[in-house]
């Protein structure tokens, strides 16, 4: 095998070529030898001499072929892949799919219908099999192909690392990972194994495995790239494995990141602190975006950069009334202190909140809960001050009230809120101001405001309380209280405080 | 100016520019009007419109010029440089340097010369001009050349990622950093505001601020790679912007994991915890030994991927006796639990453990301290048993013994090691075993071993106590004991475990 003019590497004789995938095999792949191992082998150089090396190593192999049917001979591939299975006796597994129908029906190109077909058949063997991994022989070159395709098409740390020697993938089968032991091996030292273990591989003249654009790649960017760097080949299989752990470094960060900032996830939509999300640096927001775009469209292949930056900019200058439209009709829009990217026809549930309908006047009970709908509930006590133990009025919390029963009109009812309404909030000196201006400094957002439930007297209408926000000032409990009535929010059996 | 073939970008005219740049230099740059920015104008059209852009913006520009005299013409260059500073008024410094005679006395190539005496002008002048920083007008187009030259030759994220808009280089100066605020504009925009605005820039047709690789790439690999992918510029400009994110990301996470995993760094070594680095990410390593040989040598610009390799794989099998020497003459070896990144003469001070010299025998007093050296010392006392309270032997404290008087024969003195000596370790029963095979199961280095003090009984020469490491068995206190001796190894004030 003559050297290509540029290409540097030793020349290992097989042996030292078995050996050396040794290591590979265990340590780097994970690869255990009381488990099978199924391989996928087209009947290439090189499938058939990495099953040769595994199967030579003591691995349990399984031979798995898949017969495209894109060319007149495949057929015989088939049976020579079967032979070579026959020969050392391993257990043979064929598959078969009409690429070409899938392609059409699934409006996939001829590749993308045949990796899919291919790898279904494998994984779904392997499963049958429980076998430990699914293991194919992509090599050296093919992963500077796949860099350099990236690189030209555009791509981050993802795709620039180029394939992974050992990754689980959902698309697949979230057990069983898929694992390239070759990701390390030049082509040159596989061809030499197979001269000299005389075995008998198909050479596919059609290429039907690769594109157009690898081929491209393959026999004319890359002798033109050796004119810059005769090494440059090595120099992007390097640039990969570092990148590769770069990227593992990148992905935990973001996962932690994730975790720190997002305040709730859903069927459609994930929602992030605001404040939390903008004191990251841009790549964590990116990442994060990415990877919440990646949870509603999980067969989303490229996100593009684009959207990705105009996500960034908005989380970094967000408008409140505004939302922003990204790619595969995701929208991003504020409400309250989140950041919400959810399906274009996605509504918050106002469930969420307390809310009653418009217009509805509920008596409250002397004693008693009345449900609002939604899980949601007021209920109402009345004490004797004298029969109370402590202060429990003069704790912060707004999920409950505490009224002067001296100070109520009538009795006390629940209704929405109406124009010209007006509100003293506990705490606040002086006189009332309007319920419009107390809502603006609230959190609630204004959807939630129209229907949500007020505590008022029935004769004179005044608001006592602003369920899990705020008591009026003049129904506080003081120093010649005798009797209080004491309401609580409730949603389910929870009364913490409102999000 | 016509559009290259392939090339994509939107048209602004120069107010969309200026206008555009607002931002950049605002949030991007972090550029302040309040305070004075120096500019390094070449005269070339890229300085000039970014001069003119600043100026025009309300920015206090100081024109900072530097003639490398590489050329006839160099002259008329400052010359045009100088007019225009004067047109608006703007100060004007200008160097020189010969950086020819730099180049052949720092064996640097031209271009690295230039470089080199360019930005330590620019940096002298920003400091002596109390500049908040040095602005350069590289642009979209560099900024491609940039990222693939470093593609070519072999790069981590950190030259993948190209240039930064800002950026703090020790290099240059710690605190005042350089910006350069075209890095998104493509020359186009650039020629067509120097157009509109009637400038008159420096054509270099020499073009000496660039490589004949770099010219390589711009006029022939990148109209070659157009081919494959029209939008191939634009691409790789946003794969710089999103590298730069990840690139942050990943810093951030091993300046963590440094953190981590490091105990102890002085001039000339790094030590750090072999079994935290063995737990973390291949990534992790990788990236802590880089900073680790930036941390010994900081003038090192290319770390070699094949260096880190190699000592990546040291760290994950480490042999207790060897080393293995990476670049620029450091090794890399094992000593207790801690990995040593080490200029390769470094040897760790013994005087980090307690040391006599061999041979020596000294007495200890009654009651008193011996000083060892290195601030090492043993402090001796005796207590009758029923003065003390409590069970203080009982008490785990490897740097304080209890011996029970009765059982020393003659005085107890200080000797290092002989060939034969026997020990018979607290809490093992049976009879001694060999004090080199106790050695064995310390982690104390073999070369700290030799002149360690032992304490030993004067006559009969038993061992009694391993100072920081075990007393002897039959010397401990019992049910029977009336009198004891208490030893306590320091370190200076400090009695805590030994590391």
């Amino acid at each position: 095998m003559p050297l290509l003019k540029g290409q540097r590497f030793k020349c290992y004789n097989h042996g030292m070529l078995s050996e050396k995938m040794l290591a590979v095999f265990e340590k780097e792949c994970r690869l255990e030898k009381i488990k099978k191992t199924l391989v996928g082998v087209s009947g290439g150089p090189d499938s058939l001499c990495l099953s040769d090396i595994l199967y030579n190593s003591g691995y349990p192999v399984i031979i798995a072929h898949f017969n495209h049917r894109l060319r007149a001979d495949s057929d015989e591939d088939a049976r020579k892949v079967m032979h070579f299975a026959n020969e050392r006796n391993l257990p043979f597994v064929i598959g078969q799919g009409d690429v070409a129908e899938t392609a059409r029906a699934e409006k996939l190109s001829l590749e993308e219908a045949a990796r899919k077909e291919r790898y279904h058949f494998l994984f779904d063997q392997a499963r049958v099999y429980e076998a430990q991994a699914v293991v194919v022989a992509h090599n050296a070159e093919d992963q500077v192909e796949t860099v350099l395709m990236h690189f030209l098409r555009g791509a981050g740390l993802a795709g620039l690392k180029g394939m992974s020697i050992r990754t689980l993938s959902t698309e697949w089968n979230a057990e069983i990972p898929l694992v390239r032991p070759f990701l390390g091996i030049w082509r040159a030292e596989i061809l030499e194994y197979i001269q000299e273990k005389k075995l008998d591989p198909v050479y596919d003249s059609s290429n039907q495995d690769t594109t157009f654009f690898r081929n491209r790649l393959r026999h004319d960017l890359i002798p033109y790239l050796t004119a810059y760097n005769p090494q440059v080949k090595e120099v992007i299989r390097r640039m990969s494995a570092n990148l590769s752990g770069d990227f593992a470094i990148v992905e935990e960060a973001i996962e932690e990141s994730w975790n720190k900032c997002i305040t709730s996830i859903g069927p459609g939509f994930a929602a992030f602190s605001i404040p939390i999300l903008q004191k990251m640096g841009r790549g964590y927001q990116r990442g994060i975006l990415r990877k919440a775009v990646t949870c509603l469209r999980p067969n989303l292949r490229d996100i593009d950069f684009d959207v990705i930056e105009k996500g960034a900019d908005f989380v970094q200058n967000p408008t409140r009334t505004g939302r922003i439209d990204l790619a595969s009709h995701l929208k991003l829009f504020i409400e309250g202190k989140a950041i919400y990217l959810a399906d274009e026809n996605y509504e918050i549930p106002t469930s969420i909140w307390p809310q009653i309908s418009t217009g509805e006047e509920i008596p409250l009970p002397k004693s008693g809960r009345v449900e609002l709908g939604s899980s949601w509930s007021v209920e109402v006590e009345e004490f004797s001050l004298k029969d109370l133990s402590g202060e429990p009025w003069k704790e912060k919390n707004i999920q409950e009230a505490w009224v002067n029963a001296r100070t109520v009109t009538g009795t006390l009812c629940l209704r929405t809120s109406r124009r010209g309404d007006r509100f003293q909030p506990f705490g606040m000196a002086g006189r009332s101001t309007l319920l419009s201006d107390f809502w603006i400094n609230t959190h609630i957002p204004r959807r939630a405001r129209r229907d949500w439930p007020l505590v008022c007297c029935s004769e004179g209408n005044s608001i006592v309380w602003v369920p899990g926000l705020r008591l009026a000032e003049p129904f506080r409990v003081t120093q010649d209280t005798s009797q209080v009535v004491h309401l609580t929010l409730y949603c389910g059996s929870l009364t913490g405080k409102l999000v």
